[in-house]
């Protein structure tokens, strides 16, 4: 018994509904994204996340990760599911057919990544990295490097992390100090990179990292930065493993989540320089590195929906069992699903939870449009759609998923602060989503600068129009969708005036547009939310109209839009109200008034 | 060094200013209780707690607590500063001068709660839950009782804690089923009881229970609990130690935080039945346990304060230090304090936790009033505003913790998610504030039901009285207080409108209390916050006016409660609309349908 099984049902109706699977299936090469493909995939691959890997989530929670003898040590059990992995060709499943994937589109692969990750994100974080440093590798590398690297990587037997942070280096890249040294037709690298993620273990025998470094000739800042790819043991003239390379594990961190990924302190280079190949051209590095980046953002975005469904199930099983109280109409004591403030808190996950996977998957559409579309116009629209749309994702699924957690654990009362409980944990491993592959900040720095100031407001007006013909559509929609309509009505206005007020003021001094950013981001966030809940409302009337799947569930579904517009969008305009009062307030305390 | 120091200032200004000390000293017993007085435990308690207390914070994080031989084993660092608890007369400050307390009130007792909380709140739930026991059985036990025990408890050379739950019986404590059986001059007690904090330790020799049980005869329901004297050691005829009592911990949680505290399942009556004496008459146990409950309340309340003071001086001296980033007009790189979203997460931190500490201390004056003014009109008065405030005090201080705690993590970055940076763990403490004392649900049904419906409205209405009173000042107060009249203008008309709105509504379906509940609680929380904050603003502005206090302190704080009401009171409007959309969609679905 498992306390997690993949929602299906709701996963196949976002990918159909939202996800656009029928177009995407018209796309070149995925003429086999269909639903019976969707539908098979589904239940198999929640099989396998409900009885293999979720019940290792807890189990890398106790057990953590250590050092022994220069190497990072993991659970057993891990090795155990990425086996299955491998030999279930989850890896490949939306990787390219020329290097050994299944050449799904990316919104089915959406799927079963969601699963793995309420299976067990801190082992999760391993494949999906590999999988990131593959595509940097694929894009950006001469054919030697991917003749040599790819089909080892593509097929899990190695693995590969990336190598961003320094000490003095987080958020602000500009500051790497990381050395790479030319010497015959290699690099020789030497420095510290800390927070490396699955930075070493013995999943596998051998791990490529991609590391950030400096040339000696390097311009300062971030266009002095390349790229490298540094193994952690060196080929032979023949492809197998050769010399362990100069650089070790130094630690791994103790956190307050995640204890099952290993956190590294990585020194590079104590015995003379780790030996390293350049990647493409010098000083491109941090380029290249954000092709992994903004992927990696919309997968730490998906981690909130893993997590906030896994945490509902098991607030749901709770509450379903727990016996408490009285209601009146009901003879003795109830489960407590009865009361209404557990209904309530049970309603909020949901409605959140539905919500980040809406807006995750319909992010990731624009993710096969931008790849795969052959028309250059929809191909264009969608990846400015999806730039746009990639701190939103990452950032209002990182933040509610804090929330959707801690209500799990309210809803198990003193049980919840328990950690045998196992609902502790989602709230503790939740809560790095939204600090790591950027901050919320940044994000947000990203979202108002280059997503709207730079883009002149032009993806956020296109976006905006495609809310208002929906908008529309809720008009004519009738009486059951009144409330639905007049809140998305005055949601969109109110998006519609901070984006206004952010158009004038962001140049009249510097400190507005940091002041704004995150409030901003957020609103988009709810706005976005309460826009895909409404349209799988409507797309759950035509389904009940015309008796297409399950009716509780379509039923459902129209009760969940119209609660998330009841108790999820009126943080609009508080988001409103915040973002109006500009930034004076912030800026005017003197730095020794905190 | 320490991380934490007092903040005397805001303390000595909000004692003053909100919380009335003036008026207090007036009342029989407490003309003791002068600025001067006030002035000097601020700063001698400020000293021990940040020297002495706060470092032993993270040892008990780490160290936790176990089981040897049947007895829990606490950090031997706990030992040392609750020895300086005792010798420094702490104890004793606000306790009645019979009882060998100094006789202090509450108002100035609550400055060094705060404080000790910020410093070690694990260890501090003991001393705390000895001084309400005490208050229990000196309002409650007969006088051979209180000659018994009350000397030792109050000296605390013992401790003493409450068990209330059991595995069917938490937030309904009508399940309780522990049984006490007759014999000769006491009872024989029978059970099992959990979360139990501080049930056992080697503090001190001995350990008094106050057990919630029923009598054999006992009607069903809580009207058939009655409270028992439970000791760990008998006391034999010289009121030495005596025979060991037949109940143990059986074992010690492993909680998401706190774990200096240990959370105990104690067995009792394995061996034929503990020994207990029956506190007041049968069957009123409930009632006498809620005389400790209602203090422990706004204690955890409080707890609110302390952390997200103690979270916000981290991060405040993190981002003082912390280079990373440039901005415009500045060369190099910058400490993180000079960026915009920074100063926002730190303005938000220090906004809260003033209006939380606002909050707290004048529910603390209320207290002071209700136990000692001679006029019966003025002590009804604060009692019923003592009882309204309870509630709103508990929750709205251990829901907004979790998330300045956050904040406070996010503004480390990547290092808050590490545990050695310290933050993570206030994240964690903090959570059980909105559980344990009655959950944020039970606080919300508390409110609405008894304090506001049974009550007619009435004590809510005097508190808008109140607050209509401060808003008249500040339309008359000149422009710059503009924003906060017109912030808390529309505030208060949101909480009368809601208020409104569940005055008719209540009647009509059972649901709808329940659902609402938390979000009028959470309200009339920010509601408070608001009127508080703007009657500090006001106060600064006096203060600035008539040269008296710090410059700099007095305009922070008008820049503060400005800042307050532009990004906290906001989400006044976003629970009105949570309230206005009512129970529908909450009931509406099927339980299958989850």
């Amino acid at each position: 018994m498992t306390n997690y099984y993949a929602p299906i049902e709701d996963m196949s109706f976002v990918v159909q509904e939202l996800g656009d699977l029928e177009g995407v299936s018209r796309l070149p090469g995925f003429a086999e994204a269909t639903t019976d493909i969707l539908q098979a995939i589904l239940e198999q691959s929640a099989e396998l996340t409900s009885e293999v890997v979720a019940p290792t989530n807890r189990i890398g929670d106790l057990k953590g990760t250590y050092i022994d003898n220069k190497q990072v040590m993991i659970p057993d059990e891990f090795k155990v599911i990425y086996k299955h992995y491998l030999e279930g060709g989850w890896s490949g499943l939306s990787e390219h057919r020329e290097f050994g994937g299944q050449g799904l589109p990316q919104i089915i692969g959406v799927t079963v990544e969601e699963m793995w990750q309420s299976g067990n994100l801190a082992f999760t974080l391993c494949p999906f990295l590999s999988k990131g440093a593959g595509r940097v590798i694929a894009m950006h590398a001469d054919q030697k490097m991917k003749n040599t690297y790819l089909p080892k990587l593509v097929a899990g037997e190695w693995t590969a992390t990336m190598d961003l942070t320094e000490p003095q280096a987080g958020s602000d890249l500009a500051a790497i100090t990381t050395k790479a040294v030319p010497e015959d037709e290699h690099y020789l690298i030497t420095g510290q990179k800390i927070f490396i993620t699955w930075g070493d273990h013995n999943l596998t025998d051998n791990i490529l990292h991609l590391v950030l470094a400096r040339l000696p000739d390097a311009p300062p800042g971030v266009k002095g930065i390349s790229l490298f790819l540094v193994p952690k043991f060196l080929l032979d003239e023949n492809g197998g493993l050769g010399q362990r390379n100069d650089f070790y594990p130094v630690s791994v961190e103790h956190k307050l989540g995640i204890h099952g990924s290993p956190t590294c302190v990585m020194s590079y280079g104590d015995n003379g320089g780790a030996v390293g190949y350049l990647v493409g051209e010098p000083h491109h590095g941090l380029s290249y590195m954000f092709t992994l980046m903004n992927h990696a953002r919309l997968t730490v975005g998906l981690q909130g929906v893993a997590l906030s469904e896994r945490a509902y199930q098991q607030a749901l099983a709770y509450a379903r069992e727990r016996i408490q109280g009285s209601i009146p109409g009901i003879d003795g004591r109830v489960t407590i699903i009865k009361h209404a403030d557990v209904r309530r808190m049970l309603m909020l996950i949901k409605a959140y939870t539905e919500g980040m996977r809406a807006m995750a998957y319909t992010a990731t559409t624009s993710l096969d449009y931008s790849l795969s579309c052959p028309d250059p116009a929809t191909r264009d629209y969608h990846h400015a759609r999806l730039d746009l749309l990639t701190p939103v994702v990452k950032t209002w699924c990182s933040e509610m998923v804090r929330e959707t957690t801690s209500l799990a654990v309210q809803i198990h009362g003193g049980m919840g602060f328990i950690e045998e409980t196992g609902v502790a944990q989602y709230f503790r491993d939740c809560r790095i989503s939204s600090i790591y592959e950027g901050t919320t900040g940044i994000q947000a720095r990203d979202f108002i600068g280059r997503k709207l100031i730079r883009d002149d407001f032009r993806s956020i007006n296109l976006l905006l129009e495609e809310m208002h013909s929906l908008k529309m559509e809720l008009a004519t929609a009738g009486g059951e969708f009144t409330i639905i309509h007049s809140t998305f009505d005055k949601c969109l206005a109110a998006l519609a005036n901070s984006l206004a007020f952010v158009r004038i003021n962001h140049t009249k001094d510097y400190a507005f547009a940091g002041t704004v950013a995150v409030d901003l981001l957020m609103q988009t966030g709810t706005v976005t939310g309460t826009w895909l809940m409404a349209k799988s409302a409507l797309a759950a009337r035509r389904r009940l109209d015309s008796n297409q799947g399950n009716r509780r569930f379509n039923e459902a579904k129209m009760i969940t839009a119209r609660f998330f517009c009841e108790h999820i969008s009126p943080l609009t305009f508080a988001y409103e109200l915040k973002i109006l009062a500009g930034h004076e307030t912030v800026s005017a305390m003197s730095e020794d008034q905190f």
